[in-house]
Formats: structure tokens, sequence, C-alpha cells
């Protein structure tokens, strides 16, 4: 495998969709894993663009097939990752982004030692109450529900690799960019892709 | 300590010592270590730019107070790091770039485990020999020593973190500001450089 899989976790609010949709516009060598959910779509939701959505029975089949690297319950619904896409995206040399939860970072972890953990805050506790707040018309309580969820969320950031924060977006793509830059030129990936120039001058 | 500690090794002929002049010109941020040496001075080298010259006596004095975080003995000269230095430009946030050969790497990495590993190969045999050939009117035998000692180095790419591959030099560099961009965003780096926002956040 010459790939790197890259680990994206984020509070929500941290702004991290619009950061991985950017990455993807601009690196052609980077796939973002599509989810497998047994939740509804949203409106304009696509499928197999923004998730695969599947019935409980589909899911129940693949996880006791083991099909997933990681899975995880959110308000009742399930999903998961697939462990077969990804490592054929590895395989061929691509590089393979995840958004998952932190938890689901610990499952990814376990199977890859080499995946690369992200781990992308809001630039302040205001910007990260507005942007919680930001979302439709929730009430206070949901609202302060979310911002428990993140704080926990943020309480698991030691487990990751690299800390981005999301204050100016540009800023943000472009550490995003030299993280998997640099992802790409740890040694053993180097004597993957470079396996001639190697033997050449070894 | 909220500083990176970046190690450069290579072999002679991989172009280091131009990336690492480039990188200093671009990055502010960056110190470059100024190793000591009993050697004499070349025509041109300035004393506490390339080198500190000193002689044996003040090196062995030195030596034998334990300011060295690494030294080694080249063809009968002497050349040792100020281990002070280092922690004094780490302590203020400085990145210290060190540009010492394996053996020093390996002794730098028991005092600093953090420290990052950058190891820089020539984009090919030919153009390794070339460029060892380039330099003066060497003869046939002295071009061999040091193909052998280059062999040598780069059978010790292993124990470095990232390899750059340096063929075109912008895109060398480039690897090169990647990497520093990527330690920056460490995690203890930035939980150090940024107490005050996770203390609010967490």
């Amino acid at each position: 495998m010459t790939g790197n899989l890259l680990i994206l976790t984020a509070p929500s609010g941290a702004g991290k969709t619009s950061l991985v949709h950017a990455l993807l516009e601009r690196d052609a060598h980077v796939r973002l894993s599509i989810s497998y959910t047994t939740r509804a779509p949203r409106p304009g939701e696509v499928h197999g663009q923004d998730y695969h959505f599947v019935s409980v029975g589909e899911f129940m089949a693949m996880h006791a097939d083991g099909a997933f690297l990681e899975s995880a319950e959110v308000y009742g619904n399930h999903y998961g990752t697939s462990e077969q896409w990804i490592r054929e995206a590895l395989t061929t040399g691509q590089d393979v982004l995840l958004e998952i939860d932190w938890q689901g970072a610990e499952q990814v972890r376990r199977l890859f030692a080499d995946a690369v953990g992200i781990f992308i805050v809001p630039p302040s506790l205001v910007v990260l109450q507005q942007r919680l707040q930001g979302r439709g018309q929730d009430s206070a309580e949901v609202v302060e529900r979310r911002l428990a969820a993140a704080r926990e969320d943020i309480s698991h950031m030691g487990e990751f690799d690299y800390v981005i924060i999301n204050d100016d977006f540009d800023t943000a793509l472009a550490d995003l960019q030299a993280v998997l830059r640099a992802c790409r030129l740890r040694v053993n990936d180097q004597r993957a892709r470079h396996a001639e120039l190697f033997t050449s001058l070894s």
C-alpha cells in the first residue's frame, strides 16, 4: 500500500466539511471515503456522493460480514466506513480522507497504525458558539447540547497527530495541504514510490 | 519548549546546503545551528556564520563540560553542536535546523525524542556521480571514495522520518517547507502555542 490514510475529526462548528471539499477540488490524488448510513437522505443529499444510503437490514448484513472499518450509532442511525473500499484506494496509491469522529478514529488507528489524525478546531469559543447557533432556528437547549458535545470532542484532541485552527480559511486549507504533502514524504511512502531510485543508490 | 528541532541529513552531492539557505531566507522563524569545529577556515568562510572556529584545546574543554549535543571527528577534525544554544532557541519558540550526519542524528534523537529527521537524496545515481565529480579536479579514487561514503549515508535513510528527493530545486524546497509547516501543527506544538484557546474550548 502506498497511499496515505488521513483521519479528519472536528467538533461540529469547526468548518471541517468546507476544508475537505476545497482540498478535494485542488488535489486529484485524494479520495474521500463515503460512509454508509441508515438515516434518511436530507434534501439535496445524493446517494453515493454524500452517503451510501442503505436500509437497516443491509447495514446489519454488511456489519455482520465485517465490512466496516469503523461504525457508530448516533441518535438511532447507523454509520459505517467500508474497509474494502479504503484498502483498494490505498493500494492504487491514492490518499484517502476519512471524516469521522474521535471514536471512529480510535477504531481506525487499531487497524491502520500509519493513519494520520488531524483535528480541526474553531479559532475561539465565541466563533464556535456563533457557528453552532447559526444553523437554523434551534432552541438554546439544543445549542447548549451541541456545545457540550463539541467540548467532549475537543477533549480528545490529544489523540491526534496534528491540530489545525480554522480561523482564516485559506490558511487552514494550506495547513491541511502541508500535512498531506508531508505525509507523502514519509520514508516508507518514498521508498515504496521510488523503489528503483533507492535500489540504484544503495 | 515550543520550537521544533529538525535534523537535515544528506550524502554529499544531494544539494542540502542550498536548500537550507533558501529555507532560511524565506522563513524568519527558523535558525540554523552553527557547529563548532577545530578545522581551519576555508577561503571565504566566516567565523560565527559558517562555523565557530575553535582550537583543539577549546573544543576539548567544551566537550568535557558536556556542551555538545552531538560531536564527531572527521579526518582528524572535530565538529560539535552546542546543546545550550539549541535549547535557548527552542525555548523562545524558534525552530532549529541541524545540518548533521546520520551518526549525529542518532545522538540527537536520544536527547530530543520529538526531533524530526529529514533525509535529502539526489534524484539519481548519475546525478550523484556528476555532483561528486563536479567539485574541483579530484582524482577518480577520491570521487569513488565519496560515492562509497554517500552509499553508506543512504543506507541509514530508514532512520529518518521524511525523505526529500532533490530533483527540481523549487519542488524540494516546497517539500521542506511543507514538512516544517506540518511540524508546527503537531498537537503538542499547537497546545503550547495556543494554550488560552484550548483552555477556553475545553
